[in-house]
């Protein structure tokens, strides 16, 4: 019951609704960023068991950026290898392969190689707990039983366009244990809609799913099984003639089954509006398919270790819009829906808020245009649109029949080993390119032939020169919202390099200068550091070097001067030039805030970056 | 002043007196084996600010082994490099090079090769902290403001001697705030002594410390320099013509300087008993040598910004006995002084009683007898002997005076490369070996030719079979008193290989085999596994090996085979045999709960393994 009377009203820079892996992520990033922030959920408790579970490689990168990676470390159960199962002559399966992320034909030089060479497998709830561990940490707290009861958007284009206003006008209502609610107004800057698959922000919008539905229904149980199945800490991907099952090993030693109906299972647990009927089936009975499957290694089910079970069948569709006037947006299940199995959903929940995060703390301090946060709709949704696109062929080869002596029509263990290592950099998230925008410069791509401007910057050893300590440059490239200028600067012994780069500091320095121009944010902090970290990479010997070797505007610290060096291990680093394909000549790699490449410059591209940042930024103090 | 009457009387398994890194070490390792423990210590307030500060590379591998290694990480300064300062005829210093842990005509199989190829500094107290919490979750805290007043040990050789007696009685003065005591008569076990170089349980029990003093006298401040001089966070060896200087960088921007000081300021501070007077001395008097020391860099020291000093006439000294009766022992700088300058005090403090804890908490559950307990004294004592062997030559090396046209006869750069090259092993701590005793079985030495019984464990990465997940071996010896058999079977696909590990197996397992015999202490727990953590390491592929091919008894679970093959990144792996000189005819490891090898036996060895236990254990339950 809705209590009546004189409602609370409150202001608020974003409301984020649901508090899943999305709308966490956003929450976390935004807290950190100093952005005022409030995120409800309409459910009493958090997701204690089941759900997603599945953490890519590029997703761990970053965690890693929060300075989260290590809960998934400690946590989480790692994958190296898929094995792939067929059917024998005789009746029940046996292995035609094993399948792992590092391809061996993989070049030195591969894009979409990761720091990690392996999944992560966590149930959703311990992912969600490591987001709200840290977002504690900022003040700031899920709102539980707290639900949108009414969504409103200013149409008033100045209101819309103002920085500082406020043209969001929620009702949310706040349940409490007797089942009452009490009305509270929220007015905020900005609202994100990350309420999953049935989002009720969605529904206000107006958008629509677009796509379509199979008739492959699928069931999920996680467990404990007893076998000796000797694949079972593994990623299996098992094609047999009772249906395909994809074994998903957990933490501890839980163990993931989805197993696919027969054709007949499915009519019958498919209603009149073609949606599954979970009262018409159980976990028992998913469990007898899974051991016909599994023949002829033996498995059995404790009963006590059954935690989680559900039915679901496929379909691929991608909302019509992401956002409605760059004030109101949606995020993860609410904007797209497909297969679990390449275990995506999760990644492309959290790297949909990890997106739009930074944009908007861009605009909310007043640093940034609001046309940057159109870049959010143009990234994602075309992610979106390519992840259905894969899911639709790799669920169709998945939930296919088996190519056998019988039925030479169906699917081979070539044909899925192809498709496994084609779409390893999608799946693995490494693999994913944003399209040119004013975020996304690709005029000097040549300058780093190896990087692709658009994908995330990937991570080499180099060698710090004040005391050569070797970091992956990926942890000097934290999400802290700071762009990073990283300089590679050639060798300095070399007068003409040095001039070079002294040209380019003068540059980049002056009033006009991208880093002066943009950079300088307050009275407070009157240097760039609010806004650009810059680190120059030199070429050169760790043993004779010194830092001091750098102009001085280059190094505010001693810690942040770099060479492309080999560590003192001597089994890594020395390899980040050559990796990205940059000259001895040099380059400046500009890193978005989110770890994605936002151009490439020659060292005398001082100008081009004065017109990137000019694309989406807004002259700050000095200017 | 004391206040009479009723003492409390109580009894403890083992009574620590002292809570520096020795005290702790041993505080932490019993509170985590179970034993019951109390640590006091007389001061009111633990240690802030100064003290030992170098954690050498084998002392990190412990902390890995007690899961404390990323503190160390994170919140400590990595030192890589030494740079050696040598004067120029232009009266000031230049650099005449850069030397590492790692060297460079380092085969692959050095013995002493680290996990870490650095050294990690970090102010005492922080390190004291990483104990105090990790003793906190056990239950465990210290006792201040607490001092041993009296100590008597029983002189009855049958009380002493039986296992449950408590031969150690104490008397303990509880000093509150108002400067009042209470008595407490405590009676122990086993006491240790660790409390500092002063120790007033050494001068209870008599014990003199041995050896001689030199007129060298030296200063240390802990600052935050402003500098031009490019090694500042680097470790340097100074040799100046104003004396020598070490370098030691620092957590955050502190930097620690050791200067010595002149002959004549040396007369000038020693007081008429040799001992040094600090009041005739100052900080800014430090500061002084060292920008003379420093010249021609400049380098300026922020009055604000001085943490700690003081003054150290250098000696070497070792205790004329390390026990009494194996019923009171003496740890860390009771037993040893040196210099500071190779970073080795507190190394060697923490290494005492690392030694000692496994060995009391053995004998406290009545698995071993109390002869172990002597090898205490027998490794411990003779290790502090090469220390300071090691000390007198690195300090006469250090503290004498350079070589110049002037003084040929003086100590030249390559004087001082050599000797660091060749301490290198002993400095890193991973270098040194325990003599054969009951506990350092050498007689099958030959079976791993690489290895060398009586030193640590090395870490090589072997690969996990049921997941692919690659793991450093040392990650599989935590210090958790438990035996590791590492058994390294070869390749099981070779029948006779599998027929002659099925033998060691069943010699091991039965009624009087050693995993029997030994290992199993309680009904609770029928198995073997409270003593012995059993791990078969193959020879195979990752892509083809099964774990169920290794024979059950030695797979109680399914994350406990191992396969030396190259990791699925391809970077790491496939090196342990090779590394450790163990032909593919196999061999078995034993490494000691403290993570030395105790032995190595071939395949065929299980009989003598059983004489290895027989030697220091109790027989156990089904014995």
């Amino acid at each position: 019951m809705v209590v009546a009377g004189q409602s609370k009203v409150s202001t608020v820079d974003v409301l984020i609704s649901g508090a899943g892996p999305a709308g966490l992520m956003a929450a976390n990033a935004l807290a950190r960023a100093g952005v005022s922030v409030r995120i409800v959920d309409k459910k009493f408790e958090k997701v204690e068991a089941g759900q997603a579970d599945g953490i890519q490689p590029r997703t761990i990168e970053v965690f890693q950026s929060y300075g989260l990676a290590h809960r998934l470390l400690e946590e989480g159960n790692q994958i190296y290898y898929s094995a792939f199962y067929d059917p024998t002559p005789e009746g029940g399966i046996a292995r035609s392969g094993r399948a792992c992320r590092v391809l061996k034909n993989k070049p030195e030089a591969d894009l979409s190689g990761s720091r990690y060479t392996y999944s992560i497998t966590l149930h959703q709830g311990a992912i969600e707990s490591i987001f709200l561990d840290s977002m504690a940490k900022e003040g700031v707290h899920v709102e539980r039983s707290v639900q949108p009861a009414a969504l409103s958007l200013s149409e008033d284009e100045s209101e819309l366009e103002d920085p500082d206003s406020y043209p969001v006008k929620v009702v949310l209502h706040n349940w409490d244990a007797s089942g009452e609610a009490e009305t509270e107004i929220v007015r905020a800057k900005y609202m994100l809609g990350s309420d999953g698959a049935h989002s009720w922000v969605r529904k206000e919008l107006g958008f629509t799913m677009d796509g379509e539905q199979t008739n492959y229904v699928w069931g999920v149980v996680d467990t404990v099984p007893i076998t000796n199945f000797p694949d079972i800490r593994n990623r299996c991907l098992i094609h047999s003639l009772h249906g395909s099952m994809m074994v998903v090993p957990r933490e501890g030693d839980v163990v993931r089954f989805y197993t696919q109906l027969s054709d007949e299972d499915a009519q019958e647990v498919l209603n009149v509006k073609g949606r599954v009927d979970m009262t018409k089936w159980s976990p028992e009975k998913l469990l007898e398919i899974g051991k016909r499957q599994l023949y002829p290694y033996e498995v059995t089910f404790p009963e006590d270790k059954l935690s989680w079970w559900t039915l679901y069948i496929i379909g691929q569709r991608v909302a019509s819009a992401y956002s409605k006037n760059n004030r109101i947006f949606i995020a993860g299940d609410a904007c797209h829906t497909h297969s679990p199995k390449a275990g995506q959903g999760m990644n492309a929940s959290m790297n949909d808020t990890h997106n739009l995060a930074w944009k908007l703390a861009y605009v909310l301090r007043g640093w940034a245009n609001r046309s940057l946060l159109q870049t959010y709709e143009f990234e994602r949704r075309k992610y979106a649109q390519d992840l259905i696109d894969f899911d639709r062929k790799w669920s169709k080869l998945f939930s296919g029949k088996p190519r056998t002596e019988q039925n030479k029509d169906g699917v081979s263990h070539e044909e899925m080993i192809k498709a496994y290592e084609t779409f390893n950099g999608f799946t693995s998230g490494t693999g994913i390119r944003y399209a040119p925008s004013p975020i996304t410069d690709t005029r000097f791509q040549h300058v780093a032939g190896n990087l692709a401007i658009g994908m995330r910057m990937p991570s080499q050893v180099i060698v710090r020169v004040a005391d050569a300590r070797p970091f992956d440059l990926q942890d000097l490239l934290p999400s802290d919202t700071r762009f990073k200028v990283v300089i590679f600067t050639g060798d300095l012994n070399i007068e003409s390099r040095k001039a070079k780069l002294e040209e380019f500091v003068s540059q980049a320095t002056e009033k006009s200068g991208f880093l002066t121009q943009y950079g300088c944010r307050s009275k407070m902090s009157a240097g760039w550091s609010e806004v650009f970290e810059v680190l120059p990479v030199l070429i050169g010997k760790k043993e004779t070097l010194e830092y001091t070797d750098v102009p001085s505007a280059l190094r505010p610290h001693w810690s942040k001067v770099f060479v492309d060096d080999v560590a003192v291990s001597g089994t890594e680093g020395g390899k980040a030039y050559s990796s990205y394909g940059i000259s001895p000549e040099g380059a400046v790699i500009i890193v978005r805030p989110d770890g994605y490449i936002g151009t490439v410059v020659p060292l005398d591209g001082a100008a081009a970056l004065n017109e990137y940042f000019a694309g989406f930024m807004k002259p700050g103090l000095l200017a």
